[in-house]
């Protein structure tokens, strides 16, 4: 089942379930509006978004606007983003000749989550020199988890799978880091591809937890990258019961995977152009990739041997911020 | 003006304006439902709010029960936690023999903003071992910031002024401050003293975008901390722009001052366990007050000269977590 948002009277827009081609949808109607309230009520409503589903591979339906299509979930309660491929922490860690971090547990940070950008959104930033960045990911939306919900218990709570852009700005990132604060400035806004697909879904796409499919990404329309999704070192059931640990975790919080990073990187690219430059600098002493610009577009799309993309692309573009 | 919240059909609540001496309240109104919705068309709203305001003051309402008070804002879309004290981070990095935060800029990190317990609500910890700890400060709600706001016209977007038990578990926040990616586990969700006033209704309280009451706290019944919450070195206004630097800040915004710590804390006490135990084994070698445990009560009360409680007062206690 694949879920998509198009817009609507409030900022939560309206849920319609899309065909497995992508080509049609059919909207779920007045008792389930939003997806929001949907992940509130998620094993009421999934039987009847099923059925939609049902109807939509027998031919009901109308045509899906793709230009219509906002971030399947485009405001949260919370938002809490792991760095989960080891690969990538170790890279950083070697370039910047930082100290190991001193954890044996999930890494996460919690970011902003009322807003994400849709799939071709133009994106904002104030000023170029922050070190503008993309960040490809997967992550999940869960329904309400309990405090002290153990990982295979929290497996159950994985409702949807989802694919991100976590957008970042490099140049502020290590100062926030070196407070232990974590990040504010550097983590703007978010954008997430199109359509949110239940892990049952994803076939042999979701196993142990994760997203086993390659994340291709199109940088300025040239290939960057397209590394898999199966390297986490935790799975998402392992980070669902972290982020729980001391919290209920509130219906519809979505939790990321961290950039998708392998350790062939010198066969399969990279998913952020942070980790080009760490490569750079470890390898020629500096980095001579530079981060993006105003104008600049990128594209990532999940995507199976086939060549199908569950999740549908991001494709978007830097812009300069709006008139005030 | 004074806004409460009393249970109401959905979570954000039943928005009410509350009489100057807190013994009678007009409920908002079908048009203003809730704080939340309020935030997001302020200059629309604070008219009818303060006529309301003015019916109370004349006589009208009906008498508040304080039993059915919430936080004022049950949840919101965003908080954000500076750390404003510098005096409270000098004691810390003393007492842990830590390196000084390299940084010029407030100190500030993204928390749990789906729930705000109410006043009276008691808050439940999965473990005592934790090191379950209070931390009085106070925090102001922001209608909508757009990215690159200035402190002096942040200053005019600051609509609500709140006191806040942002509570802490002291065992873990250490080792997730070492990962740089700031706090997840060791921030829980925080309470909130039942009334919202606004800027102006707390007269010389509010100068230069500091809240200069003493905010009085008892832990068990004992007089635990009377520090001022003028010592801020940046002012709420200068904490806004802050967040806003990169992001537009979504209205109901909860910004928050960090635990409440003066120079003359051996005068004044302090607003959190923690600092105490720095304090001790600054002068001790080793701390000597311990954590809190199921069953201890937290009180904190900001108060005038006059000894007027404007945002009247956190009265809570620890609880073992619910059955599952």
């Amino acid at each position: 089942m694949r879920l998509a948002t198009i817009a609507g009277a409030t900022p939560d827009g309206t849920l319609v379930v899309v065909s497995q081609d992508g080509s049609r949808m059919l909207a779920a109607g007045p008792d389930m509006p939003n997806l929001l309230g949907v992940m509130e009520r998620w094993d009421a409503a999934q039987p009847k978004l099923a059925d939609l589903a049902r109807r939509l591979e027998a031919g009901e339906g109308e045509p899906l606007d793709s230009a219509a299509l906002r971030a399947p979930l485009p405001r949260s309660w919370q938002w809490l983003d792991g760095s989960a491929f080891g690969t990538h922490g170790d890279l950083m860690q070697i370039a910047f000749k930082l100290p190991p971090i001193e954890t044996d547990r999930p890494l996460m940070y919690q970011g902003l989550s009322d807003r994400f950008y849709g799939p071709t959104d133009p994106v904002p930033f104030p000023d170029p020199a922050d070190g503008i960045d993309f960040e490809g990911e997967f992550g999940v939306i869960v329904d309400a988890v309990p405090m002290g919900t153990t990982p295979e218990e929290a497996m159950k709570h994985i409702r949807l799978v989802v694919q991100i852009n976590d957008w970042s700005l490099r140049t502020i990132a290590p100062v926030e880091m070196k407070t232990g604060f974590g990040w504010v400035q550097a983590k703007p806004a978010c954008s997430m591809a199109p359509f949110a697909v239940t892990p049952e879904a994803l076939g042999d796409g979701w196993q142990n937890g994760r997203v086993c499919l390659d994340l291709a990404i199109e940088w300025n329309g040239k290939a960057f990258g397209h590394a898999n999704g199966a390297a986490m070192d935790f799975g998402f059931h392992e980070l669902v019961a972290h982020a729980a640990r001391t919290r209920d975790l509130v219906a519809g919080t979505v939790i990321g995977s961290g950039t998708v990073s392998n350790p062939n990187y010198a066969e399969v690219g990279s998913s952020c152009i942070s980790e080009v430059r760490a490569i750079e600098m470890i390898a020629e002493g500096k980095p001579s990739t530079a981060f993006m610009g105003y104008g600049d577009t990128i594209r990532m799309e999940a995507q199976d041997s086939d060549g199908f993309a569950p999740f549908g692309a991001i494709d978007q573009r830097v812009a300069e911020p709006a008139a005030r």
